[in-house]
């Protein structure tokens, strides 16, 4: 009967879960604390948590077989100096739907204009300022793995037109056209929205530099929901404080929490969204922990292995 | 050679996209004065307006043969003490995806709670709520036309489940479960959003009423933009005062402009979004009026045709 070591921010909402799927011969204690969690469970083949509680609990576990994640990102993992006699699996396609909800979210509100709308409601004001459309826009995605792909689809379902930034791949079917490497100023030329979601891989810092963002419109709104250091947030404020940009919305930032005495908190047309983006919900970690439990128990491969020298 | 008289708010960009489409043998005059556009082109055989426009100068047009509408809404054309010894055609078709941006930028600013989010940065404060997620929730849409089709299949797009209320058709393929007449209760049951986009057509007033509104949960968002008395608005009124509902948006009103004394002004939790929801852009009026024309130079069809007994 194999047990499992639940270590996670909500563990009671994890077990609850994790009991309505009903695993065959699952014996699965929770904690939130990582010493509390070893006490009760330390002898657990499976660990299923949050990679910043199971990097404290690893050299412990003496069974230890699989390790589900509840992200998508491993990097916590795979310090040279860790253990890596089990096999590590992530979370991956349910961050594209919610990273599309977030993207498209603010790009609507944005074309219809929602907080100004808002602000003449508030002063009493039937405001008719025509709202803007997504149909016939462009979108210029830097990168396009999975999540991208996801927007990129939503893209096309409003009729906009999807530019993508890669290293090399080209397989996205919703995207119209590809651009690689130096090309940055034709990608960014006449763009209306640059989003970029580049995956925790990507080696790449400052991908979206001042040369990028001095190719975009003026009109052209810019949103980082990928990693905080694939912009460059010196050219990004100066190109928003010089009316160059429209807006930018931030999920993610170089250093987190932004600290109180950032220039971004004062910077105009800033949202900033502290790293709400893509959560990962419980109910979509177990319903991915479950569907990996059960191939586990019938010895199966299990989904979303991660190889820990591809970082992925 | 034939004249078309167009009659609109915004003349200049209507003659320039019309320019652009180089329909041929069309000689066109534009006017947002109709006096003054009967002065020039009252011997026009097609029409191409704005209802309200078009209504005034229809006396006075002695080779009329087609209008062709830029609004859906043909109600005005239809007094009975109007002429009808023409081809009446109207928009379709844009309305949708222009309505889709409109529900779902405001449902999804409602799952990233974005203008609480903005307070909260406005504030300094590293605001990690949880966002919700249209994902697994549903949508009940009073009105299954093209508009509540293609609401619906954006709705899937976001992976909601889809509810239909209607008098009695039943066609559309992204439409999970469809209610009519009396079920009220039974269609807005556990809704997550209900959302009303009743044609101008319809002869059914507070549709939305007092029993459809307490059946709601009191999570439920709102939305209506369809016409304005679609909804009964004591009823909507006591039940967003009374908490029984998180929020409504709301594009159109019985009177327009909402009367600055108007409760609704001063009621939690509304958006008023002063009918702007589909507007006409004269872009998407100018495609459907060329391909009409092609279609009517040609002695074919004509597409979106009313029919004035039946007022759709």
């Amino acid at each position: 009967m194999p047990r499992a070591l639940v270590l996670t921010k909500y563990p009671e909402e994890y077990l609850r879960l994790i009991e309505a799927e009903q695993l065959p011969g699952l014996d699965a204690v929770a904690a939130s604390d990582v010493a509390d969690g070893l006490a009760r469970g330390g002898d657990s083949e499976i660990v299923l948590g949050d990679p910043t509680r199971v990097v404290q609990a690893l050299p412990a576990l003496s069974r230890l077989q699989w390790v589900q994640l509840s992200w998508a990102g491993v990097e916590p993992m795979l310090d040279p100096a860790l253990r890596r006699d089990y096999a590590l699996t992530n979370i991956r396609g349910v961050f594209g739907p919610l990273m599309s909800e977030y993207v498209f979210g603010y790009l609507l509100a944005h074309e219809r204009k929602i907080v100004p709308r808002l602000e003449a409601q508030r002063e009493g004001r039937w405001d008719t300022t025509l709202p803007g459309t997504l149909g016939g826009k462009t979108i210029g995605l830097v990168g396009v793995g999975s999540i991208g792909a996801h927007l990129a689809e939503t893209a096309r379902h409003f009729a906009m037109t999807v530019r993508g930034f890669t290293r090399s791949s080209e397989d996205c079917a919703y995207v119209n056209e590809y651009f690689h490497g130096s090309d940055k100023a034709r990608f960014a030329a006449g763009l209306d929205y640059l989003v970029a979601v580049l995956p925790n891989t990507s080696g790449t810092r400052r991908i979206v530099d001042d040369s990028m963002l001095r190719a975009l419109p003026a009109h052209a709104v810019l949103v980082n929901a990928g990693r905080g250091d694939t912009v460059d947030v010196d050219a990004l404020v100066s190109a928003l404080e010089g009316g160059r940009l429209a807006a930018a919305v931030l999920d993610v930032f170089p250093e987190e929490p932004l600290p109180a005495d950032h220039v971004l908190w004062r910077t105009p047309r800033v949202f900033i969204t502290s790293h709400t983006a893509a959560p990962s919900f419980p109910a979509d970690i177990v319903s991915v922990f479950a569907a990996n439990y059960r191939r586990f128990v019938r010895g199966d491969a299990l989904q979303y292995r991660v190889d820990f020298e591809r970082g992925y």
